[in-house]
């Protein structure tokens, strides 16, 4: 049924691919006996049957983090119209079981990391946001002051970043909270800084540190009884979108390209050289991997390479700019640069080189 | 811990309230004992924090079909602001077992009323709509060719419209199919019809038929192991979005205040009256009801009053406006008037007058 080619993200891409398995279903009447739809190529799907939709008030629909939207003035046009902005948007699931837990996340870490994920996205095309859409659906006997904690989290964050809360929807869920945030974003017309921009020879830099956030979710896996404290690993619980920095860098011209880190640099390195039609050389030892626990410790290569969720922007900039070294208070850090050759390789201490492969973000199951 | 406050709605809202009661949880080892939390109180609540997030960016939020977002450029003025368009944002909810049956709605028809939710309140403000990101949450075991349908049904409505599908996101799915639609739309500056523009005397007006889609669902309930037929009830299975309805009463400025009727004449009628701060009186004889069934039969009184998911518009309109009797083809009844006591009453046959209550919209459960 699906065709498992390799084509580039539905807008923010979930690199879960298990294998084609049999299920017997729990849909009712219906006979149900199908395999299971490998998830890159259900974005694959979507997306080709999404082409025959496109339209010159969406000049850059899926395959970035956002969607950029091109909304003309409706009677004649104006001299002024390059000096109008771009609109993105972006929209992000927040599922009980898969994206969070209720025994390890509290109700405001929910709510934060909810909008989080949006932010992010708006931070990696360069853009500014605005406004916020929420779409909650509760199950019932829902532990008391969860939403209201969940609001806490979610508008503490979105008033830092100015942005409001403008609307969405409730529903009764039949199992498990759902959240869907959408936030709204702008950026001068034309601007957005894409996955695609990627050249031959641009040096790749990525910001902050990698791992932490996987190695919060491996250290809970680890001790699943003990509700953890969110102020021992806040990169996890309290994400900060880089919307400064991603601003600064699109104001500046610097990034040729740029993502954040949602599903790992593995992933996410490949989606920018797949938009790109590029590859990539990777330095290991220039990773710079965060430090967790007490005494802290370096998480391993293994997290900092594909644990995902540190939000985090991976970006590339020709050589000819010069990156410095901390931007917007975030430090930077060069860890490789873009090849012609359309594989993407790890280098390691002594030289060795190994091919890179996108192993994603499992998150976690119940 | 909720107040029970009767406040307008967080954009678009399901007027389910179950009344409070015990239940135990499934959180895992959290203690869950909690009085389930109704709905209305629920978006009163997240409305009310989400004040304090209010910018001059977005002039409408909380309270309509869409929230109306108004970006400006970035760089300097410009003497054509004025011919500049607000974008619209809706955002909703479709769940397997909320929204829709696996065993009753083929993918085909689960698709296109996906999005014709999302239309339905571009509709209702005046919009067109440009753009929609899906956000789809598939579990396991899912029937082979189910995600191809719910496409197809999506797009093929989404062309008909002109409307991009520009993005969204996935996600396995612990439990039921879950869909999040959001749909972006633009309407010229300052222009949109909202809930709140209803005053003392304007005339209450519907769009085509109300009820027939409640009746397919009450015809289901009564026989639940049939497969129904979309052909026979296109307007629950394949509602069309009143878009150019909606645009013509906008550029005619013929509606003070308009909603789509998809909680139900009497809820969405009270959502006017709240926003608007007025009241109501309706011709019980003078609201057209659906015909469904072979022979074709009227639907209840009942039905055209609280059953929802019709998509119909709702308007109000100055005496002083003369409005057709066919809009965009589309047949426009008068069944009341706009009061200045807060309060909605049923006129009946002989003149009795007895309040109208809100009785929401239920949708159906598994």
């Amino acid at each position: 049924m699906c065709h498992p080619a390799r084509e580039a993200s539905f807008q923010h891409e979930r690199a879960e691919e298990p294998s084609p398995s049999l299920h017997a279903g729990q849909a009712g009447s219906l006979i149900v006996v199908a395999v299971e739809i490998p998830e890159k190529a259900l974005i694959a799907k979507i997306r080709r049957l999404a082409k025959s939709t496109t339209t010159a008030a969406v000049p850059t629909g899926m395959g970035d983090d956002c969607a950029v939207l091109r909304l003309q003035p409706q009677i004649g046009g104006s001299s002024k119209q390059q000096k109008q902005n771009d609109v993105l948007v972006t929209t992000d699931f927040s599922l009980e079981g898969v994206h969070f837990r209720q025994d390890w996340h509290s109700a405001e870490t929910v709510g934060h990391r909810c909008l989080a994920r949006g932010l992010s996205d708006i931070a990696a095309m360069g853009g500014e946001p605005v406004a916020a859409f929420l779409s909650l659906a509760l199950p019932r006997g829902l532990p008391k002051g969860w939403v209201e904690g969940f609001a806490q989290g979610l508008l503490t964050l979105a008033k830092r970043y100015g942005v409001t809360l403008a609307g969405g929807d409730t529903a009764q869920s039949p199992d498990g909270i759902l959240a869907d945030i959408v936030v709204v974003g702008t950026v001068s017309k034309g601007k957005s800084v894409l996955r695609s921009g990627s050249r031959p020879g641009d040096g790749i830099y990525v910001s902050g540190e990698l791992g932490g956030s996987a190695a919060a979710v491996a250290e809970m896996g680890k001790k699943p009884k003990r509700k953890p404290n969110p102020g021992d690993n806040t990169r996890h619980f309290l994400p900060e979108p880089r919307i400064e920095l991603g601003r600064m860098l699109r104001e500046k011209g610097l990034a040729s390209a740029m993502i954040d880190t949602s599903d790992g640099l593995s992933t996410d390195l490949a989606h920018i050289c797949e938009e790109s039609g590029v590859g990539a050389e990777i330095l290991a030892e220039a990773i710079p991997r965060a430090s967790v626990g007490k005494p802290a410790r370096e998480v391993s290569l293994e997290l900092a390479l594909h644990g995902g969720e540190d939000y985090e922007l991976l970006f590339t900039a020709p050589r000819s700019k010069r990156v410095p070294s901390r931007i917007a208070g975030v430090p930077i850090t060069m860890i490789g640069q873009i090849t012609r050759p359309k594989t993407m390789f790890l280098i390691g201490k002594s030289g060795t080189k190994s091919e890179l492969i996108a192993q994603g973000w499992e998150h976690f199951r119940k």
